[in-house]
């Protein structure tokens, strides 16, 4: 339907193209497969049951983590940011995050502010930046968690981790992890940086489809939290009540196991070209994006300047030309999707001072090349003058 | 993998194989389309807008729903039932189910009354069967709303849904039908049956892939109903509150899109082949299916005897073998798929008196044959007269 001439530079809304195992794993378990994993005991529902453990070792590898059956899955990043949200906490329990948190992160928790909940927003800088000194000074006696993007969806600001990590540790708070755009595209290891809880979706930079996703749950912290479903899990049927074991608790319902030998297959992907090296290659298109991108006059761009501060997304406002206006031009005229507008996270949006009008937002991914990022430039490039011509 | 001389029988717990178009319509999403819907504005984002809108009216005209939009996508049907009973229910509500419902509606129940959720499990009779008299006495002033299976999953007996919803318009309650099993062999239809939440999953007999699945929510009911997750929809982003509007109150975070497309297709195949149609074959061969297994001495078939009063799901023991051994043997002799045990209703199981061994379940879908069913009778014959003989 589309032509191979398309740049898609919308990476950070979902991946495409997908590699072409992803797509060999899944017409696999559609056309030989096809079982409902852990139901029954046949070699077809056995085979489903070995594609979603498949799966789920395949994450814990990406991310450090020790036991795969510490990964629940879930439908996507959403799901498993509200397990970590409205299924751990309690009215009257005390809460930070970062102002540039997407809404999936900020909805809930602003539900919750309602029903009782302290939140704290900690202000970050006009490049979306969070000082690791300005979380200390906000620790009450009744904090809990931290909540933490990896990397802003907005301007892919990098956050202090490492830093946060070392402190909640230290502190004895729960610290989640909102992994969604990080994940895949910089190395994240959750023993290394202390994370208790970690958020992922399968259909950006893991590669897989969407449908996909999970929470990685620190051992024993599965007890605390209280699952968003129940129903049938294949495993102690005989009781009326949810298993209180992991994955299982918050596994209710037949799984997406066609998405997740989507899922296993796109990690693969990440796993064998590896993340570091995803990584490089995302840093230096972007290098290469900014600084094109930095000699149009009239455009402004956010976030941090140098690309090692950041994953492989690009916003920036153009004068007298609206993102909306941008990103269809773009996509008329030279087969460039980019996404305008905020990103579902406003509140990123107030921190750059682009609220409520947003910007044009270009996200990097691993099929990305420098010759897309030069053709994007001089579009870009065409755009403005021409609309300085007509101002 | 697997060869075509497989039986499979296991099409309750999820339908298999696929007709062809579900997965041409994924594998064309994957490769052509790959947008996320609702989120940018280019031509990739809005051909997958338009699918996911497409599976939308698809599913309407199935179940004869005039708004397209009432319809809320959700991972599965446990994730619809959640839903209509964590999502709608309160402390201090009166319910009333039945005795043959799948742990997708009794454990959210079982937990919501542990909150003080009044609960009345009206019993069915040993073939399963509700007599829709003992409704009305079992309604209290509290009565809040009635949930019930459309049909069994371990019997495939029917429920008189038409008497329900009849007796719920009058009496002014909320009338939920879990659809899981029903949808797309049997014709239902939200505006003749009264029916105000109508929870359905796409893989079984809808022909969708796993990782779908949804709920029918009668217009104006949607106000009452709390989501179970909040996040990004692609609409008012401005704000940090989930929209109250439908179907973005409901669907929070990126959709199943490949799935979606998969799902819009297999309800055309539905569509297209009509569902009275799908209905009396199968209808017929599972009056085949028992006739035949009547006929092998020791083995006991449960649910209605005559086939119109049930979906084609048949469920059976054998004195002197286990339900999972006489599945271990069908798979491995005769390589015929079949799902032993309680099927995740341990309740339905109690009612049969099946409970805590269970049965052996035969399910039937639209692409099994005469002579499969002839080669199952065969075989479980041969097998139970091999157990007498050892016996």
């Amino acid at each position: 339907m589309h032509s191979n001439n398309v740049i898609y530079f919308d990476n950070a809304a979902t991946s495409w193209p997908k590699p072409e195992e992803t797509l060999q794993a899944m017409e696999h378990y559609l056309r030989h497969v096809g079982g409902n994993p852990g139901r029954s005991g046949h070699r077809h529902s056995l085979d489903a049951a070995r594609i979603v453990m498949n799966a789920r070792e395949a994450v814990a590898e990406l991310f450090g983590i020790q036991d795969a059956l510490n990964v629940a899955f879930t439908k996507n990043a959403t799901e498993a940011l509200n397990l970590a949200t409205r299924g751990l906490l309690h009215p009257g329990d005390h809460v930070i995050t970062s102002s540039m948190e997407h809404n999936s992160v900020m909805r809930p928790l602003r539900a919750l502010e309602k029903e009782g909940l302290e939140l704290t927003v900690i202000p970050c800088s006009s490049s979306g930046e969070l000082d690791p000194a300005d979380l200390l000074p906000a620790i009450r006696r009744n904090t809990r968690a931290v909540y933490l993007t990896a990397a802003s969806n907005v301007t892919g600001t990098l956050m202090p981790l490492k830093e946060v990590g070392m402190l909640t540790r230290e502190k004895g708070l729960i610290f989640c992890v909102d992994a969604a755009q990080a994940g895949g595209s910089f190395p994240l290891d959750v023993t290394e940086l202390g994370i208790d809880l970690l958020a992922f979706t399968g259909h950006k930079a893991l590669y897989g489809p969407q449908g996909t996703g999970g929470l990685y749950i620190r051992e024993g912290l599965e007890k605390d939290i209280r699952p968003l479903m129940m129903g049938g899990t294949g495993s102690r049927s005989e009781f009326e009540e949810q298993p209180d074991f992991l994955p299982d608790k918050f596994e209710a319902g037949t799984p997406n196991t066609v998405g997740l030998a989507g899922l296993e297959a796109g990690v693969r992907f990440v796993l064998r070209r590896g993340v570091a090296s995803i990584r490089a290659q995302e840093q230096e298109l972007a290098g290469h994006l900014m600084n094109g991108l930095r000699t149009v006059p009239g455009l402004t761009l956010y976030g941090p300047e140098i690309p090692s501060r950041k994953i492989a997304v690009v916003s920036f406002t153009v004068e007298g030309l609206s993102p909306a206006e941008i990103a269809m031009a773009l996509d008329e005229q030279d087969m460039i999707m980019s996404r305008p507008g905020l990103h579902c996270a406003p509140s990123a949006h107030k921190t750059l001072g682009t609220f409520p009008v947003g910007t044009t937002r270009f996200s990097l991914g691993a099929f990305n090349t420098a010759e897309q990022v030069q053709t994007a430039v001089k579009a870009v490039a065409r755009l403005t003058a021409t609309a300085r011509r007509k101002g």
